[in-house]
C-alpha cells in the first residue's frame, strides 16, 4: 500500500557511511528540503554527532535522530557486514524500510555491504534473478540511465534482458517518459558483433516485448551522445564505462582549467566569460549525477557516491523521494512474469517440435 | 634481417580504404614526409586516381604507385575478403610486407577485413594466441596504450598476460621507457575485485615475469589518470572503454564550445584566450592518437581511422615508420617463451608434487 500523495514522504537516512561523516548528509537532506521536498526524514547513526547537526537547520525541526552504534566502514567485507552488522546506522535504516517504517533510503555507505544488507531485507522483485546498480549519464540531449554498473560482475542473456526491464521501468518512473528507448551496449551496432552471450540477449528483447522500444546495440560513444535513453550492459562493463568516461571528462575539464589560468590574458577572458563557464561548471559537476538506484529490490534504496557533497546528497535525497511511490516495482515484476511467459511458451513449442520429430524418426 | 638505419623506411600505403578515399592517405603521407620523415613510400591503390594526387605533393617525387583493382569496402565481410580479396589494395599493401617488400603498412581501411588479411599473410608472432589492436590514449602524464580494443571480444587469462607481455615491448618500442608499467583494468582495485579470470591473469602477472612492472589492478578512471603505462583488457571491455570516452570528451568539448559561443562576452573571452584555445583544441584533437598497431604479428600493420584526416593519417604514418625496425616482435616471442616456460615449469612442479602426494597415500 502506497501512502496517499498529500502525506510527507517518510525517507530514512544512513548518515553514517560516507567519506566525510554524517555533515554532508544532513546538510544535504536540509538542502532538499530548503528546495521544496516534503519529506518526514530519520536520520540513523550516532545520536551525540547527529544531534547538534540536525539542530543546525531549522528545515530540518520535524525529522527524526535514531541512535545506531555501529557504523559499517568502507573496508569493511560485506559478509562480515551480514553477520554482525545488525547494530549499524545502514542495517537500521533498511529495517525501517524493511518495516514500512519508512519509504526509501539514502545511503552513501559501502557500495557492497549495502547491497548485501538490501538483498538480505528486501528481497528481489518476484522473477528478478539479480538486482542491478543504475547510473545517471550527462548526454547531449539531457540523461540516460546506464546498468547495471557494478551490482554484479557477470549477467548472462536472462539477466541482461530483466536489466533492460528494470531500467526501462526506472527511467519512467524518474521522468515520465512512456516509452524510453533501449540500447544493448556492444562493440559494435550491426546485428553480428559481439560475444554470442550478447547476441542471444538483443534476439530476446526484440521478441519479448513488442510494447518495448528496444534500438539494438549501441556503441560506447553512443552513451554521452544521448543515443537511448537506456544503456543495458553487464556491472563489469557498466562499471568500467562509467569510470572511464568519469576519468575522460576530468582529463578535458584540467585541460579546460589549465588554458583558462595559462596567462594573465586567459584569466581576464575567464573572468569576462564567467556566466558560460558557471554554466559549464554545472553542467560537468558530478553531483547533478549523483544517486545510484539498487534496483530489482523491495524498496527503494538509492546508494549515494562516498565523496558526495551535500548538493550530490541532496540529489540522491530527491532521487530516493521521486521514487518512493513510483509504480516501478510492479510495473517490473508484470514484465518479467510476461517475458518469461512468452519465453516459457517458446521452450513448449520448441519441445512439442521435438516430440513431432522424434515422432517422424 | 632489418636494413640499415640509414636508409630509407620502405613503406606500403593501402591508399583507397579509408572513408573520404586516397586523398587524405596521400596528404598525410607528405606531410610526414614534409615533417623530416624519411621513407620511400609504396602507394598502393587505384593509379589513375593516385597519380595526380601524388603528383601535387614534391615531396613525394621518389615514392611509387603501384595499381590494385580492388577496394575493401567498410561493409565487407572480411570472410569474403579472405576468399575475394587478392586484387584489393589492402591486400596487396600487406603481401608487400609480406615479401619483404615493405617494412610496414598503413591502412585506413575495414579493420576487420585488415585484421584477417594480416593474420592470413603475416601470421602470428611464435607462441602469441591472439593478435590484439593498440589504442594511444591521452592522459594527465602525457600518453598510455590500452589493447585489446577490438580485435577480438573474449579474452581468457593466458591471452591477457599475453596482451600485458606485447602492450609493454609495444609501449617500449614507441616511448623508449625501459620498464613500462601495466596494469589490469577492473572494477576496482583491490584483488578480490572482478571475475576468476582477471583474478588469475593478475595471479599469473605477478609472478610470469619479476622484471615485468605489473601494478596490479585498475580502473577506468586509471586510464585517463596515467596511472600506468599500459593498460590491458579484453576487446570488448576495451573497445567500450575507448568509445566511451571519446564520447564523453565530446560531450565536454561541446559544452566548452557552447560556453565560449554564448555571448558576444565569451566570443570576446574566447579571441582574448586564443592561444591557450588553441593549445586545448590540438590537445583534444583525435588526430594526435591515430594510429592502432595490430599487435602480435609477424609484420608492423598499423590502422589509421576510417575518418582520418590528413594530420591523423601523418601521425598513423609516423608510428608505423617510427616502430618498423624496432626489435619489439622478437622482445614479444622471447617473453612469451619465457612465461610459458615458466607456466610450463609450475605444471610440472604440480606434477611432481601431485606424484609425491599419490606415493605418500
Amino acid at each position: 500500500m502506497h501512502a496517499p500523495q498529500s502525506e510527507p514522504i517518510r525517507l530514512a537516512v544512513d548518515a553514517m557511511g560516507g567519506d566525510a561523516g554524517p555533515a554532508p548528509l544532513v546538510e544535504g537532506v536540509a538542502q532538499a528540503i530548503q528546495a521544496g521536498l516534503k519529506a518526514q526524514i530519520v536520520f540513523f547513526g550516532d545520536e551525540a554527532a547527529l544531534r547538534p547537526l540536525v539542530a543546525a537547520h531549522p528545515v530540518l525541526s520535524s525529522s527524526e535522530v535514531r541512535h545506531a552504534d555501529g557504523v559499517v566502514q568502507m573496508t569493511d567485507n560485506p559478509i562480515q557486514v551480514l553477520r554482525r552488522g545488525q547494530n549499524t546506522s545502514m542495517w537500521a535504516a533498511i529495517s525501517a524500510l524493511q518495516n514500512g517504517d519508512a519509504e526509501a533510503v539514502v545511503s552513501s555507505g559501502n557500495t557492497g555491504a549495502l547491497m548485501a544488507v538490501a538483498r538480505k531485507l528486501l528481497r528481489r522483485i518476484e522473477g528478478v534473478d539479480k538486482p542491478a546498480m543504475t547510473a545517471l549519464w550527462p548526454t547531449n540531449r539531457g540523461r540516460s540511465v546506464v546498468l547495471d554498473v557494478g551490482a554484479n560482475v557477470e549477467a548472462n542473456e536472462t539477466q541482461l534482458v530483466q536489466f533492460a526491464i528494470m531500467g526501462e521501468a526506472f527511467f519512467r518512473a524518474l521522468t515520465g517518459k512512456e516509452k524510453p528507448t533501449i540500447g544493448l551496449l556492444n562493440v559494435g551496432a550491426e546485428e553480428l558483433k559481439g560475444h554470442e552471450l550478447i547476441r542471444s540477449a538483443a534476439r530476446i528483447l526484440r521478441e519479448a516485448d513488442p510494447e518495448m522500444a528496444f534500438q539494438g546495440f549501441v556503441e560506447g560513444n553512443d552513451i554521452s551522445g544521448g543515443k537511448v535513453d537506456v544503456v543495458v550492459t553487464d556491472g563489469f562493463t557498466g562499471n568500467i564505462a562509467l569510470k572511464t568516461a568519469e576519468g575522460a571528462a576530468r582529463l578535458v575539464g584540467g585541460w579546460v582549467k589549465e588554458a583558462l589560468m595559462a596567462s594573465l590574458n586567459s584569466k581576464l577572458a575567464a573572468f569576462i566569460m564567467r556566466r558560460g563557464l558557471r554554466k559549464l561548471r554545472s553542467r560537468m559537476d558530478p553531483s547533478n549525477a549523483n544517486g545510484a538506484l539498487l534496483l530489482g529490490l523491495n524498496g527503494v534504496v538509492v546508494k549515494s557516491h562516498g565523496s558526495a557533497d551535500a548538493k550530490g546528497v541532496k540529489s540522491a535525497v530527491e532521487m530516493a523521494a521521486g521514487l518512493a511511490r513510483k509504480p516501478f516495482r510492479e510495473e517490473i515484476a508484470e514484465t518479467v512474469r510476461k517475458v518469461n511467459r512468452r519465453a516459457g511458451t517458446g521452450e513448449a513449442n520448441d519441445q512439442q517440435l521435438g516430440d513431432v520429430k522424434a515422432a517422424v524418426v
